[in-house]
């Protein structure tokens, strides 16, 4: 059986349209991987007709980005986001991908989805390329202040996606200025402690990380606060963004070595944001929502409900 | 009259005879810009005898790398970074250069510089690459909690120190998570209320910033605490790392863009941090101190000290 993807098309920076194209093209690249619901406004699918591997269900209502979340999710009962969150819900669509506005994306996975059992708060994970394997990152942006309990959380949760991705026992460490257990805020400290003296045999916990040496690819997975996750991850997006800018004016984007770069620098090539820690595989797809993002973030979501993430997420907490 | 500027060969990963090597070569390439004292080990000056550009101060002591900075200060009275900073204190020389432990630096500077008037504690200032100019962080890692107070007083010192690099009027941003005022944590939102009402017109407040635009060169001055502008700065350098270890695994490091990129990316060509608030100019060189980061930190200390950083600053935190 398929996986059934729903999307939600609206509140982001791209015309809706072009990302229901995108859908039409994954299905002829990939065919046989998935099959999708879109969530959209009547324009976005104008001319098209449902089928079966692409259901389009139309709405008037849309969270935008400057939307107030909780606002948002209060009054727009018939948002497409909305929508496709309940769909997810009821279990009639596998996965739920959207560009729109991440802190509603947020409320309504809390509100619709509910946390999984030992998780209080869900968290939004990152891959980032390393000169080794990419490194998960969690959280990007969810909790701006997470306590050390929710910095143990944010282990779990990197771990089972890790897992999924193939890697058996994560190295998981904690972003910090310093390697040294006294490095950092109080929080960070007694992480640390419980990091260490952690019954959970399922990711080996190495110890404080410097961002520097994250690039080299020493860890699996970086547990980190939402505030600092997000500085971490758009310094990283930013720095890239500045040397493709120059290498553009160089003039060097034809010389082989410069597609590599150039190819490990465009972070629409990589799948946006993984929402994880509520009953449902939720996707945030990154801002800009460029088609090849849209694509990865499919990729992503199929591969993901491919391994079972949620069932190894839940097990895992049970540990 | 010659700035005599002391720099402190101990404690670092470099071999102190390599610094003292890179006075010399430094005297033969710039001469008549400054003289100065060097204060390291006998080790350090075997067979080299003082003369009226280089003068040797030989100690026994030196503050580790992995000391305990605030015990180190108290014990090793007789350590080459405490023998500088009290010559510093004396005028004896009119600026501190060290590649050794951050943090004893800092002790050292808050007890026997003392801050200037209105300025609880000095702050480390960075600066970093962007599309356009340089961009000045404040604090890269001397207060981990920075209070909203703090962060208002880290404005004034990055504006007199792009001041001093010739930029009239400074933009200021605080680094946040999204551009909206109600962004990020409390002390976040009270430093932009206290920094959109202040009375100082040296600079000029822009509000908030997130990472990724602080590389197009928006903004001169970052005000950030200590941990995110760590975690900030970090992350810059280790991606740089990263892309110039890629570039020569593709063996390209004789295309022009190359090069162009790795003057932009490494960081050894950047002068270390200025530590900012005390009575001296104190300058913390970069942690690998290679001789070219040593060169640049000496010809940072010449700007300051020739455009007058300390009255800058001082006027500035009047207003």
């Amino acid at each position: 059986v398929l996986p059934i993807i729903g999307v939600d098309l609206l509140g982001s920076d791209a015309p809706s349209r072009e990302l229901v194209d995108t859908l039409a093209l994954f299905l002829e690249q990939y065919p046989s991987r998935a099959s999708f619901v879109a969530f959209g406004s009547p324009d976005s699918f104008l001319g098209l007709k449902s089928s079966d591997l692409l259901q389009c269900v139309e709405t008037d209502e849309e969270i935008h980005m400057a939307d107030d979340p909780l606002k948002a999710v209060r009054k727009k009962k018939r948002a497409s986001m909305t929508l496709g969150m309940e769909m997810l819900k009821e279990k009639k669509i596998d996965a739920l991908i959207s560009c729109g506005n991440t802190g509603a994306l947020l409320a309504l996975s809390t509100l619709k989805l509910r946390p999984l059992p030992n998780i209080s708060r869900p968290a939004l994970v990152a891959s980032l390329p390393t000169q080794q394997d990419e490194v998960a990152v969690v959280d990007v942006g969810a909790n701006i202040n997470s306590s050390a309990d929710l910095l143990v959380e944010f282990a779990s949760i990197g771990t089972a996606y890790k897992q999924c991705m193939g890697v058996q026992s994560p190295r998981v460490a904690l972003l910090n200025i310093g390697t040294e257990p006294i490095k950092g805020t109080k929080i960070l400290r007694e992480a640390y402690e419980r990091l260490t003296l952690t019954n959970d045999k399922t990711f080996t916990f190495v110890g404080n990380i410097e961002p520097r040496d994250v690039f080299k690819g020493k860890v699996d997975v970086i547990v980190t606060d939402g505030f600092s996750g997000n500085i971490f991850l758009k310094t990283a997006e930013g720095i890239g963004e500045m040397l493709l800018f120059d290498i553009e004016q160089q003039k060097a984007t034809h010389h082989p070595c410069f597609e590599h770069l150039c190819k490990k620098l465009s972070y629409s090539k990589y799948p946006g944001a993984l929402l994880a820690g509520c009953h449902g595989l939720v996707i945030k797809c990154h801002g800009t929502a460029k088609p090849s993002a849209l694509v990865n973030s499919i990729l992503k979501a199929i591969q993901l409900y491919n391994e079972n993430f949620l069932d190894k997420l839940e097990a895992s907490l049970k540990k």
